[in-house]
């Protein structure tokens, strides 16, 4: 990783809208199937490693760290392609996503749907891989 | 819209964990395409109007009030189905969407793309609509 890309072009990241909190939401999709697995936050720093590295780390809110996903459950994501929105605060990622995105073991994060008319949520995904097999402490 | 309906059932939003602000993150997705067309904001009562009606309803952050998306536009958006994520933080709104998405006229909102390597971004998709024949004031 070289200081010029690790530091990269100032006008590129003027383009993004950060929280108060220095964070800009992240939406992962599959490249291959649309499918959207997650959403998860990014920091400067994680979209920088982002970038340098082609796989996917977001900032961790509840352990206050970069966030490489698949550092413990081996369900890394590769970035295909990056996205960002009209208004500058919200990336989209594209992504090679290895096994399961969802800490639960399932292929993805929006496993419950709504009944909108009884107001109930109804699982509709079984996992793919035994949660309790993927993490240690890993928490997506 | 019966008070029943409208009040809802206390498990179902139990189940979402909204910010600070009392909004939750609502990423939209043209349920035919599979095109992630945009990412909005929803409180309880955008979520229990657009459950109601079955037409999307974000909350403007901006404005301070309900979003009828496409209410100047005309560019609605159609429930097809409401999803939450394994944390509760992120709903995934399947929608058939009228016209263009954005309020830039481009059918969806991620029009920027990374150039990862040079630190630029390139605008890869072209309005659909004219925006200034689309919008008095709304927004998106």
């Amino acid at each position: 990783m070289s200081a010029e890309s690790s530091e990269g072009s100032e006008e590129f990241f003027q383009a993004l809208h950060y929280n108060a909190d220095g964070l800009i939401p992240a939406i992962a999709q599959c490249a291959q199937s649309g499918t959207v697995l997650m959403m998860a936050w990014m920091n400067r720093e994680s979209l920088q490693v982002t970038l340098d590295s082609g796989q996917v780390v977001y900032w961790s809110r509840s352990r206050g760290k970069l966030w490489r996903k698949g550092e413990t459950s081996g369900n890394a994501q590769k970035l295909v392609e990056m996205r960002l929105d009209c208004d500058g605060d919200t990336l989209l990622l594209r992504v090679d996503q290895q096994g399961a995105a969802c800490h639960t073991g399932r292929r993805d994060c929006f496993y419950r749907v709504a009944d909108a008319t009884a107001r109930t949520w109804h699982i509709d995904q079984e996992p793919l891989q035994d949660p309790a097999q993927l993490y240690g402490g890993d928490s997506a």
